[in-house]
């Protein structure tokens, strides 16, 4: 018994986006122990829909359909598996009322074409939508076969496949061996060096340790099979401490941790705050520092000084020092830093400036080159020079330059919890 | 004739990594015109890829394979392909040759796994790999039927592919026509609503118009096949105007085009600055606008009042005003625009002041509302109250609050440069 994914959208075929959805189901069935073998992606045509269905009725007893549920005439996936399976479509009234419902939640009518999104066959389930207005399907439109149908938009089609999905696919039998999965995260080392300080345990049978890199960070998962989630902790539990005990600092957190969150769990066991001065990075610093909930508890707020009138202004950054120095230097980040902990009253403070392309860059100050600076409770500055690569996209300098800037903070941070350098909890 | 893309590797399947492969060979077959109708990922397993193969072949003349071209025993791709059509594996020296050559450059010495890499079909031209050590092959192995392998690697594969498989598709005379695609994007109009609004255009044959959605923001693709881009571009210019007068001010842009580039384009044509006084987006505004290319010509800089301490001590937010009120109301969001606007000296200015949970929602302050207030020039201030979903994440209601600010702004820009409402060149 396998399951089979089959992604339904013309926009798939043209590359105009790319498909995480199979990418999300590949990673549930894995952890579900359910055998998958094949994926397809078709465009919106009901014949080819059609082919790709017999192809895989042939292959798997699970069906899994992402996209084609919306509410324009391209949307055809639910209209297909009624013809396909000879059942006739009949629109659900109460799945009616609840898209109306959704639309006057949100201070809308309803769009006669959204009609269609109620329009489902005869003898399926319906498989709820909490965020979104289309709704799939549950259906064994024969013995043995079960087609599921999921929205193509991300964040709808995976809290649907944790709230419906899932219980379906476990009452199958599904999940009683699971894999139960930890991520270490680690900032600061690159992937091959990482790999090698760790290459006994790349072996492993089970648990399993794979590393993966992107954007900068790398990461470890520890994956083990076994019957139960308490199990699986239990077998990951001590590789996961030899394998930090062996990477130290580098290792920021783990599963869903960030940068930003690691950072928030330090200043909460200090009882500290930080205040952020940003230039090149715009806010971006402020803005990820604030994607963890509750950082109201430890982060004051910023200055974003794009233009260094500002940086004199608000920042109190001296003009000779600016003139003399340029504003993407070691002195200017570590003066923003200084000037924004005075102005905003924090602990701690962050300042970045920059040189984030595509212009702007010179010989001596080529793209990439950014500074970090940090001020202490005690108003110590220190700065950090940062070459992220006059070739890379103004958008991953940006991006980088934030990390580099939490990491460098989350690292003097943890010296001052940890003074002794041992391994925190994670 | 069409093609098909097959992408082998159970890192796929098991949602390791995201099929960027697949996105990048539709984005060019459709820029090549050639005909794309099914794609399909099968694991390393030979009796899986042969199944997936005798399914291709049945439906293209043109089947494209990535991944499975290493040197480890899980690579498969080569050697199956030449089982299934029949026809025995050589080894070709010159091949080697080069491959040990390439390690040699790199200082490295060739493993002897890397020699299955020299291993081709008879009668199977080698497609030269200049930047790894994997070459792919072309290959007719019946009539009219085409089989082009790349690895895995993305970069890799696609330099293999401009360099070698695009001229080999150009021969087979693809490329004469062309099919060239031009985006309008949308803020501000549900994807139903505009479907209807233009109906009429969604059935047309070439060009064709197909809308699409993602995190409040809608697109319609206009795609013309025509012998070339210029002629492609002369079928759509009718088109997106039409389109472009139906819509009027939702339309924010085209292809590249973001919200903040929109805003950036219409300061610039007002000679006018902007700074940002953010709450619970934290920075996000800010970055956005900074995510434009040349920003620091409007963009002053902003006051990231996450406390209220802030909001009154850097915006002179009154007191009085955040007792009665609550941080998150209209009057606070004004109050922070005004405040913003005359601290950094800019000719406009944003306020973003709201709850973006998971925690910090009330019956009366639910989670997903935002404020949005908005200074002019002149210092008037307006404010716009959002409701942004108390259901929704804190990052895709922070997302949403930062677009949903920079569609505010956006318009109202639109309005001082185009008083007459008529519709903007992009």
């Amino acid at each position: 018994m396998s399951a089979e994914v089959i992604c339904i959208g013309t926009e798939l075929l043209l590359g105009d986006i790319v498909n995480t959805n199979a990418q999300f189901f590949g990673q549930q069935l894995a952890s579900l122990g359910v055998p998958h073998y094949y994926q397809s992606v078709v465009g919106d045509n009901p014949e080819r829909i059609k082919r790709a269905l017999q192809i895989a009725c042939d292959r798997a007893e699970i069906l899994l359909f992402a996209g084609g549920l919306g509410p324009t005439p391209d949307d055809l996936t639910t209209a297909t598996l009624a013809d396909f399976f000879d059942s006739p479509l009949r629109e659900r009234p109460e799945v009616l009322a609840e898209i109306e419902a959704k639309f006057a939640r949100r201070g809308r009518t309803m769009s006669p074409s959204n009609r269609k999104q109620a329009l489902f066959p005869d003898g399926a389930e319906v498989l709820p939508n909490p965020t979104g207005s289309a709704p799939g399907i549950i259906w064994q439109p024969r013995p043995g076969l079960s087609v599921l149908t999921f929205p193509g938009v991300p964040g709808e089609m995976q809290c649907m496949w944790y709230e419906s999905a899932v219980p379906y696919l476990k009452s199958l039998g599904y999940g009683r061996e699971i894999v139960h999965s930890r991520m270490l995260r680690f900032w600061g080392i690159g992937e091959s060096t990482l790999a090698e300080k760790v290459r006994a345990f790349l072996d492993l049978p089970n648990p399993t340790v794979a590393p993966y890199a992107s954007r900068g960070e790398v990461r470890l998962r520890i994956s083990a099979r076994a019957p139960s989630e308490a199990a699986a902790r239990e077998a990951i539990a001590p590789i996961e401490s030899q394998l930090r005990a062996i990477a130290g600092p580098d290792c920021f957190g783990v599963d869903d941790d960030t940068l930003a969150s690691a950072v928030g769990r330090h200043l909460c066991a200090l009882d500290a705050t930080v205040a952020v001065a940003e230039s090149c990075t715009g806010g971006g610093l402020g803005h990820a520092l604030t994607s963890v909930p509750g950082s109201s508890a430890y982060f004051r707020g910023g200055i974003i000084a794009y233009q260094n009138a500002i940086k004199t202004e608000l920042l109190g950054v001296a003009p000779e020092l600016l003139a003399r120095q340029g504003a993407v230097s070691a002195d200017v980040a570590e003066a923003m830093a200084a000037g924004v902990r005075t102005q905003l009253g924090s602990d701690w403070a962050v300042g970045i400036t920059g040189i984030a392309g595509p212009d702007g860059g010179t010989d001596t100050k080529p793209i990439g080159l950014v500074y970090v600076g940090l001020a202490d409770p005690n108003g110590r500055t220190t700065s950090y020079e940062l070459h992220l690569g006059s070739w890379r996209e103004r958008d991953a300098i940006r991006h980088s330059s934030v990390c580099n800037a939490l990491d460098r903070l989350r690292r003097q941070l943890l010296a001052c919890c940890y003074p002794d350098g041992s391994v925190p909890p994670l």
